[in-house]
């Protein structure tokens, strides 16, 4: 008989597989502790940071900062049973995204007063959203240039596999919602928010002459939405314990020497990240909004975000952020939300294709001058509508630019930048995040639509 | 640089495609401005029809009418914008349909009063569908042997692909919704109609016993269906915007020398078509019904689903229609309307099967008497029942009938005709929705359920 | 003209096809005479279940008792048409179970009263399904042993194909909804029962707070319960005739020589599932049941396991007899029933595992002993955790139980037993069902939730 069956079977051959497993555990038990000692929220989530970038680093060190950490079994056991805390809190966070995103769609267009406007929401919100996604790109292409990414590694080549790019009318079309039901099963969230946005204004077109035949259906929405948005906080409350898992997993399984060799990269990407951030800031103190407070506020998307690497994960602790602590209209948060997620990240589809199409362009010896710089921001503002906001697409947005340059040919010199991914992604999901809350709060306050405790 | 990526990306490579673009656009401000001027619907329909069919007609005198537009880049890109707005609004229409469908068989059960008989509803509706089909192809077969279709291409030939043909037995266990959801999602309209026709039953038997249990389920039916009727309406009032760029999409992509060497099949066809319209016509006088008014009241689906070549698309203006303007009862408009859009195709499955076999026979040498035509009716008649009402159909009835007939080697032979399949299918689709309606007023007929204007 | 399209398309090529056709409907008039007599129901079951029996034996005799079925083409036709009635009705009852599942947890969960405790019920649950798993699998092994499986029949040889296995933490994964619609789409039971475990907590929490905003939802949840619960009493009437279709269905389909084979292994495994029976009649007893009565009142859910061999299309019989018949509370038989149809299987997942396993064994010359028994026994337990309750499920185990004791290049040895499955499956459907209704019984026994009749 061969014992290893029940130990592969059960992911653990190794003594270490058990040991960082109980570690893990243990973690999770001293953040009950903390619970229980009622220290607050946010200060949970920081201390699960530090506790994950703490055990990741552990279980490299005990690994000997190995080059990569493909052949080490223990690491990938560990980072299994890792990733099934992290990733499978993840899960049950993104079970909830298509009913809030169909119910709370319906509902701020049913709660719309006179006078509001779908459309004027819609326009100022794509307007804020490029408008920071084109600031973005700026700022990657201004410090590509700084650090000089690329200088130095010219090596000419010409054959690479890209992604196949489908033109906007395909794009377009594939997001609308041929069956609303299949859209729901495979997730398009522009399909739901559409056909939502459908129901949601036939409800107010007969809320005047057949308001007794339509209220059930009113009334459910508003059932529904309640009892969703109380799933969420149910399942938000585990986030500290995800965070552990989710942090140490992306560093316990990235090889150090990996990092070093693109450490310029990756200087470069959160020099940016960092830039923009602070804009963000500024931008959100010219709304009347104090930063300090904000962030305070706003840091469980923020870390959460940060860890789980995904915006639609994060869309229901955004939403959830955004109307209890920053006071936005329930409605604006979840319909600015929505979209936020799905197109104009700042992040995934700006800072990072424009520090790629810098590297890129300077190993590939593309001579860069203002046109190019002009045609790179006009690609990299246009292609960020419609990618969808789940981990990946920003290698996705990567190669939509790069072709689009022209240097499609060279992208396979990127190769070692996408071998430390999650690291660079964690970062510009981050972002992305705070890009759609802040595009969020300055359109509702243009609405005037936030209030209270800031 | 290549600045040739954003012009591929956004589609439009040459002058042409702009020129092109800005005309429909131009064509879209007229059909505006004609709303504006309080046009009525109907004139604005066939308006629509009239600049869909110059400008394709144009697009293709620009083209120098060609023999292909395969190897003409901005034709392709011309036809994929206006297959954006033509087909963009026809997914919203398919949007509706399983909802529509599922929410309608409910109510139409719900609301059928005592000694109504959902199994009589049923059996009289396929038997007037399957009468209507029968006409039609005995209209084909007579048609074809007039024109000698095929006659003097005889060519011998031996091999070619075929459709893979399931038996009667696979075809109905396929149908039925093993999964609600899954059938919803796959736009199973036969399985979601057997569903829902459960739901609606079991409401009815409850009716009385648990009246106060049911109520809040009952109630959710009527508002939901209010509210995707009224979301229906909504979309509705763009078909005419929509019918200029289908049309002119579907002219537009043709070659006209394709379109003349089978002249013969499609003046054929259209011959039969026209036929079986007046025996519709004539069917419809004997249930009392003024033809004329029914044509104008009826226009809109008619035009619609000329243009977009989807019964099953159509059918939420079907059904519109039928209720609001021929005066069908709600209930017996959505059954039998979407049972017609799935079952008894006139045009797809009747007439054009019907003629394609006396084409190949004839040209494959195969030779015709009255065991043949009997043979080949009751094929049509029986293969009618269980094709879904989507583009493509009509080529898969034609493929069953054809191996039915023993002729499957000589399939090949029918390659010229496929090549031009949207002209034909433009008249087929019109005439299995007119043969949807027709028998859905001569069975609300039947019941005595038809009304006040027409 | 072929006129054997139109036989191959109706699946009648042969005079025995119509007459089998025939026959089997004569027995459906038979039963129809039964139910009008208001002959019971239970007793209808039995005689459908012998009329079936006999019908299967009756094709066998024409068929002249054949090796094989393969290349009789009638034979083949007869069960197409057999297999239309049999599964046709056991899809109606599928489309039941992702609704039934969702709703029926919800309500458990909101109709709870205070101090009862959701966890307490799972862990039960699961406690008592896997304690019956393991008495079944040491039965198995027992049995194995004194039948000398597979003894004299030792045969060297190397490889094999095998399901891949996936480990705990990917099933576990792979069980968690991330997006609800996909799960109810993809039949995903135990994705439904955690978002439906949600919905019904989160429905509790907000039910003193905000009773009136909910209230919609909890009476829709209600009401739509009754439907589908009234729905599933409408299907099973036609269960009789099911069942004479689906049991002459499984015997015709064999061929007696492939049976006799094999024949050691189906007798060891039906003396199993009947010592198992008994015991799970003990446990009963030992929990106040009187085991005579507790067989009468269950005997339809068996049967109809016994003859369609699906667990999961017998879940709404399941439920509803448990129920309507042995008196345990609604919530628990659904929620321990869903549970039941996809964990702990004591046929499946167990009995014949164990069996094979010990036939392998001494086929291989793989030595036992009693770490050998020891080790079996987990992974059974194990395995039997998170395997679907559908047909085929069997064989997924015994992949799973082979491999994890180190004899997966042996395999192959149980071609012949997996020839004759469908036998085996009868049993073991049987016996899961019933192993479900016990575990039923002694949960709702230990909550004091079982009342009335029996």
């Amino acid at each position: 008989m061969n014992s290893t069956f029940l130990t592969d079977f059960l992911m653990i051959t190794n003594f270490k597989t058990i040991l960082f497993i109980v570690i893990l555990i243990g973690t999770f038990y001293l953040m009950k502790l903390l619970e229980r000692k009622k220290v607050n929220f946010s200060k949970r989530m920081i201390s699960a940071t530090i506790l994950g970038l703490l055990l990741g680093g552990i279980i490299q060190l005990v690994a000997g900062f190995p080059d990569t950490t493909d052949n080490i079994p223990w690491i990938k056991e560990v980072t299994k049973w890792y990733g099934l805390f992290g990733y499978g809190f993840m899960d049950l966070l993104k079970m909830l995204v298509i009913p809030l995103v169909f119910l709370s769609i319906i509902k701020v267009i049913i709660n719309m007063k006179e006078g509001e406007n779908l459309g004027k929401l819609t326009f100022r919100s794509l307007f804020v959203l490029l408008g920071t996604t084109t600031i973005a790109a700026i700022v990657g292409i201004v410090i590509g240039n700084l650090f000089k990414l690329g200088v130095g590694l010219e090596i000419v080549q010409n054959n690479s596999e890209m992604k196949e790019i489908s033109s906007v009318v395909d794009t377009l079309r594939k997001l609308l919602p041929k069956n609303p039901i299949k859209a729901m099963s495979e997730a398009n969230v522009v399909g739901v928010v559409i056909f939502a946005g459908f129901i949601g204004v036939a409800i107010n077109r007969l809320k005047k002459k057949y308001s007794d035949i339509i209220k059930p259906a009113k009334d459910l929405v508003e059932a529904a939405y309640k009892i969703i948005t109380s799933v969420a906080m149910t399942v938000i409350k585990f986030m500290p314990y995800a965070v552990i898992a989710l942090l140490a997993n992306t560093i316990a399984a990235r090889g150090i020497p990996a990092l070093i060799s693109v450490f310029d990269f990756i200087l470069a990407l959160y020099v940016s990240i960092f830039i923009v951030f602070v804009i963000h800031l500024i931008i959100l103190a010219l709304n009347g909004i104090n930063p300090i407070k904000y962030l305070k506020n706003t840091m469980e998307p923020l870390i959460l975000a940060f860890t789980s690497r995904s915006s639609l994960g994060t869309l229901p602790v955004t939403i959830e952020t955004l109307t209890e602590k920053v006071g936005v209209e329930e409605g604006i948060a979840s319909f600015v939300g929505s979209l936020g997620a799905n197109a104009g990240m700042n992040g995934c589809a700006a800072i990072y294709p424009a520090l790629m199409a810098v590297t890129i362009a300077n190993m590939s010896g593309t001579p860069m001058g203002f046109s190019f710089y002009a045609m790179l921001l006009v690609i990299i503002v246009i292609s960020s509508i419609g990618i969808a906001g789940l981990p990946g697409t920003a290698t996705m947005a990567v190669s939509v630019v790069i072709s689009g340059m022209g240097m499609g040919n060279y992208f396979s010199l990127a190769g070692g930048i996408l071998a430390i991914d999650p690291i660079l992604d964690m970062g510009r999901t981050m972002l992305n995040v705070n890009g759609t809350m802040v595009t969020t709060v300055t359109v509702a306050k243009s609405f005037d639509k936030i209030d209270k405790e800031k």
